[in-house]
């Protein structure tokens, strides 16, 4: 049994957070509904997402189960005002000491970095925002690589990486033949348009 | 400006519906604001999706603003109960009488058969779906494509497949270059795990 828990908070990316969110509970629900995932906000009202999406926290920071995953997203809300907001990094400091893994997708990286887990460690983050959190210190930022893993933290490049590392992290939890079934439940089989300059045709 | 309308309801599965609204709305972003999009659903209550997360609907199916764009996603809801719901199937019939692009992710695929838009089209489902689809009748399924156009009707393959439809859609209406630049803000260079056998290392 993994319990996965997700940071949410106003202004996060809803790719961010959903990627993942769909990678961990399709990877529960292959297992027969072995797992639990859930949102976890600093208060009960709706969250506004960044791009405007409202969705509902399931647990405030003070009450909620037990986690083995904490991940936390990024977004305009992890730059601007969660890294300079005491509660929610003192909880990710807490919280990360007893979950088995540490992850971030995109900007989600300078909360890690704030609260401490991202200290001295070699991290990913989004292409824009790499030359600042590297400014931060005490930080080494891969610029190379689709997500990377250093220790027990996982920690990705912007928005749609956290799919690919959600990925990697359900392989690493629970083999990697299952990663592949949930990957094919996913039809995460991507095929992105406009690779190539070639004619209009209409 | 393009105003996207996603229907939502219990049980739609939450990458369909956010990886097409991450695109549109960073699409929107990119042009400055220029679009709108929204999530639409048959009652103002919260919507449980399929694998448990909970989102706000910003109108009702009887109470919204014009769409350009309307967007069907899929999951269990889909096939279990909104293919039979007249009011639902109603809606998205009149909706796509006055909508320049019908689209939908996933199982989503079965609404528009439904609903008509899809019927004597060209469309892609989830993998596991596309029998029960082509069993419908009046309808060819075509099982090599990530995503296909047929008329104004855009329907893609399973769950994460709706990214890159979308991304399609938006250089289909704003230019490829612009496509090009809202694929390097979600930093979609998507790198799946596991797809060679390797030794395990750990």
């Amino acid at each position: 049994m993994t319990a996965y828990g997700l940071l949410v908070f106003d202004d996060v990316e809803e790719l961010d957070l959903v990627g993942p969110w769909e990678v961990f509970t399709a990877s529960s629900m292959i297992r027969g509904g072995a797992d639990t995932a859930v949102l976890v906000a600093e208060r009960p009202d709706p969250i506004r997402c960044g791009k405007g999406m409202r969705v509902l926290a399931d647990h405030t920071l003070d009450d909620h189960p037990p986690l083995d995953v904490l991940l936390v997203p990024g977004g305009r809300g992890t730059r601007e005002i969660e890294v300079r907001n005491p509660v929610v990094t003192d909880w990710i400091a807490r919280t990360a000491e007893h979950t088995f893994w540490v992850v971030s997708v995109c900007t989600g990286a300078f909360l890690l970095h704030a609260a401490g887990p991202a200290r001295g460690r070699r991290v990913a983050t989004h292409w824009r925002h790499e030359d600042d959190l590297e400014a931060q210190g005490e930080v080494t930022v891969v610029r190379d690589a689709r997500y990377v893993v250093d220790g027990n933290v996982l920690t990705s490049q912007g928005v749609s990486a956290g799919i690919d590392s959600a990925l990697w992290l359900v392989g690493r939890l629970h083999g990697r033949e299952h990663a592949r079934a949930v990957r094919r439940y996913l039809q995460y089989e991507p095929a992105p348009p406009y690779l190539a300059d070639e004619p209009h045709t209409t």
